[in-house]
């Protein structure tokens, strides 16, 4: 196999953060995520963030934080979201394991609008449905489209009329923002609560859950423990993040992985492969012929997403923060040969 | 500080793992743990429990292990264990956020027995009581004492006559196999699910559960998604894993923190500091003057457990796998010196 | 008021169960559904539906019936329905409330189709979604329409293909079987689990669930009383039960509702109100211009259930075990000189 | 048998409650517990509490009421209660469940004190432990037993000290009432929310919750309904509680129990059958030969609590609010007859 497109967490941590864990392999740190890495990782968040009382959170994983999230509500409230969101579909209903009922709706290219909101919200009339409070969303999306600053305000909008909470899911929040050309502080400004993704882009394991809405951030270490998502070493995300935000790495390593995507594109393009929705991040979801997604597989690992017509599927292609030119290369390359034949 | 016991999870892992990690980094491995070295580790695994059907599955931690294995039971099916167990009192209610019943007993330094695991069976008579389903014990236990094969044999026997599932919490299960000089493959004999605990004995991050039982096997990795315990980077545990069981590393590790918890009970019995309970593993609950708790605490941390009496607390010290003599040369030499004062 | 058609749940009891509670009154009966009464009801159950095997256990209601079913599952598993369903929409998230995620397909005239069954199954493919395990059907369904026995015969097949259980939410049971002239036998030979309706066809309060399914019977009663739904004085049902089925009670009962329809069904024909689906059991669904909606409103009591169009929206009525042909007399008439005007 | 004393719902309802049913059985009332009578048993049962602002809402049963209670807490929140207590012991884990861990603490004859409360607040002191939030106290307790109006003062000064909400399971509230000369304006003054039994005191089913603290009021609905516990009849409660409570019928019916109870704690003094704890309620629970037992139950039903000693066990007699002076006789008589031989 020349190289792998199936996700961005194929590989271990950029080489930063390795050095750095392996510097700081023997001190003695205190547990649970209470050391001095995390506290000083969560400063450099919150000055990244530019919201000085964001509490800040370091988790195993992306879906940890969902359902952290969700353990935040009553047990008679609910959650709106996309119906491909990642919470909905691939999460094997962790979400509902924790007693939430999901009111999804559907996706415009992965992403959802005010006007559903509301809709959803309206049809909840009295005490035998759910009460809808929490709105899920991903910056990057599940698609690996993306929200603008103008679609986030009108969705904080309509939160703030129906007294919704905003959770922003950032598993690739880097790719997004680095995309869109948007800021951290932007995404503290309009949600509630939301993640930084580091497993994603170039941590070994971790995410910075970030708790900016004051009522929601009261005994969060409880509900942490409570469902499984305390590492006994918190000081390696402690440490992991420390390397991230004491310089501009996490946007760089973003930055890479959307380089890659970028001219992964052009190469699709050239080679006349349709996108199936246009994202500018580092997911590209493609609308590729059954037997040359067969050839590509020869070489190079990918995802078939769903079928798309008889003879035709979407692959998923992600490129990771570590993806180089010569992979780039390869690939057009490769492509240049099957298809030629 | 010159030295702190407070844990056994302070440090980072040891360098045999740490340099396999750096050696693998950049390697492209599937996710989820369906990796080759979780693969490869599985099979190290099963060869050292003498076991070739167990399944093994890389968690992210010890309390992730014990709620995955609650989540094998029926709604209304309970769980034995110990008053002291670790699931009864430091995970946050965990068990019973995924909806089960602890029906604890009170512990015999820290254990329980056959006769207490029948009674309380005997005692859930008819549906308006939960039915007991599962024995949980922990080898160590979270005193620090331990199982001997004898007694692990006549709670085996409980459980098969009263339909009980054993499941042992092997957070320190390296420390009470090297002190009990007890096999891997005496605890797959006996139990019907465990889990080889990685986080105390030198690894970063991850425990391996053990299957050993089939009927319980069934779509387990549902299970762990659900419950917020798949690692994306799961291959970071399978290579932890391989180095554990590919040489004795494993047992080496445990060797050295019981070696320093042996030496560490002679400072203090030298220093006519008792023991609360005798263990013989690498936590060691001693009864300390308060006074004296406070110096020995300007130079060295430790877990102050409970009051004993008006004057004396009970003291936790644990001995890493990392403990040097020379740590132990300071305790000694800083206990000579606040005790001649 | 002249009459209510807001449900089929505004009275008390139909007089025979009455007299029957009169009579047996100051009975001492034993507690929590194992009286006589109850285990005689049992066996005219089994004999109504010609199985002499099924377990009959009376519950509370008909939320308590699907979240009981809900709880025979593995946390993981997934339960499949049309989105009008009524545990999909009008039970505040209780299924969820015990963790299971519903899949919801868009309905076809408040039924679903085993072709959609099937897709939903073969999109779950893998650990990191749910494993859809049950399917849930109403019959009659939430907007009145009913399965024939060939559609459930269908259904059924998709089921054994895939493994799933198909579940029959009876709360109007009786409505259905009298309107498709099917027998309590082909429910009970083709479900592996479905209640048998109280409340909403002349009894105080109660549902009978039958069990057919063998595996699915152990130990129930443990998930009755921890669900909430086991009455102390289960008497009550056995009582009601055995009145409804010494006889053809039950069914004398549904027809009435059911003729009231029929003849409710004319009068709306006659007065050019349209129906929104046709549906042949006692909810009927109609179309009808808000201004008239208002003025029936004035005597009738209606539910509202949907905007149809800008002027007009979906209201539901329903005849109830008990109503009269004056009460139908009435709305004519009432009818004739509102439109009249 | 001549009469069971196994418990207080074996019978249906009082003639008053009955006659009320049969003279509204064919009014319309609107569902789910907004109809008039329950709007009016609402206004009645604030008055005979002496406080006006307190929501009554009529529940299934009393599981369902604990349950209801416990879905209050956030997920980490903890119940404190006696190892007797009913939801520790015969409710087969409904409270966990609902995912909440209970903190048992030894009975004291039924009861718990406050320096136990504080005892087990103090030792839950970090994330790793659960939050203990809610006092569970029966009165009477599962042992008959009652709390004085000094007990319940004294508890609800460490509730409010250590910021717990006391809750009271008042399932044979009536027969502590009268028994302790109390009022239910001191149970309202004292309880954040309670609830008054009235299936063990006269009703066919069905109990009063009562919430007087102002923060557990919002959307109790929802949990109702999503907790199996909204009963489509819920007029049916409503009825029954006006019968209640238009009058002092509550309090007679209690008084009746209450009466024959003391008759019988006579009758057994006067065989020398001594009390396992002294109660002043209408349930004994006596110490009686085994072979005395078997003689008993020949012609009346009692309940085997536990062994006592090797020829002795305790035994549970429940006088309900329908004995008779009758009933009493013919018990004295036939333990005459048996003792005499």
């Amino acid at each position: 196999m020349k190289y792998s497109f199936e996700n961005d967490y194929s590989e271990g941590a950029c080489k930063e953060i390795l050095e750095a864990l392996i510097r700081h392999n023997f001190e003695q740190n205190t547990g649970y995520g209470l050391d001095e890495h995390s506290l000083n990782a969560e400063k450099l968040i919150r000055k990244a963030c530019e919201h000085e009382d964001i509490d800040v959170h370091f988790i195993t994983g992306g879906t940890p934080c969902n359902v952290l999230a969700m353990n935040l509500l009553k047990p008679y409230e609910a959650v709106i979201c996309a119906d491909t969101g990642h919470i909905n579909v691939h999460e094997t209903g962790a979400v509902e394991h924790v007693g939430k009922k999901i009111l999804s709706i559907p996706n415009k290219e992965g992403k959802i609008t005010p006007e559903q909101i509301e809709e959803t919200v309206k049809k909840h009339t009295d005490e035998h449905m759910v009460l809808p409070r929490l709105v899920f969303i991903a910056q990057a999306s599940e698609l690996g489209t993306t929200y603008t600053i103008d679609e986030l305000l009108k969705i904080r909008e309509v939160c703030d009329r129906y007294n919704l909470y905003l959770y922003i899911d950032g598993a690739r929040l880097g790719s997004a923002l680095v995309a869109e050309n948007m800021s951290l502080k932007t995404i503290a400004d309009i949600a509630d609560l939301f993640y930084i993704g580091g497993t994603k882009n170039g941590a070994f394991i971790g995410e910075a859950m970030c708790i900016k809405n004051p009522s929601l951030k009261e005994n969060f270490r409880y509900i942490i423990k409570q469902n499984c998502s305390m590492l006994a070493k918190g000081f390696v995300c402690g440490i992991e993040f420390e390397k991230f935000f004491e310089s501009d790495l996490y946007f760089r390593l973003a930055q890479n992985a959307n380089a890659g995507a970028n001219e992964l594109r052009q190469i699709l393009f050239d080679h006349n492969i349709p996108e199936y929705v246009h994202s500018k991040t580092n997911q590209i979801f493609a609308i590729i012929e059954d037997s040359l997604i067969e050839e590509i597989q020869k070489e190079f690992k990918i995802q078939i997403w769903n079928k798309f017509d008889e003879n035709h599927s979407i692959v998923r292609f992600v490129t990771s923060w570590n993806i180089s030119e010569q992979n780039l290369v390869d690939f057009r390359n490769y492509l240049d040969s099957i298809i030629a034949k």
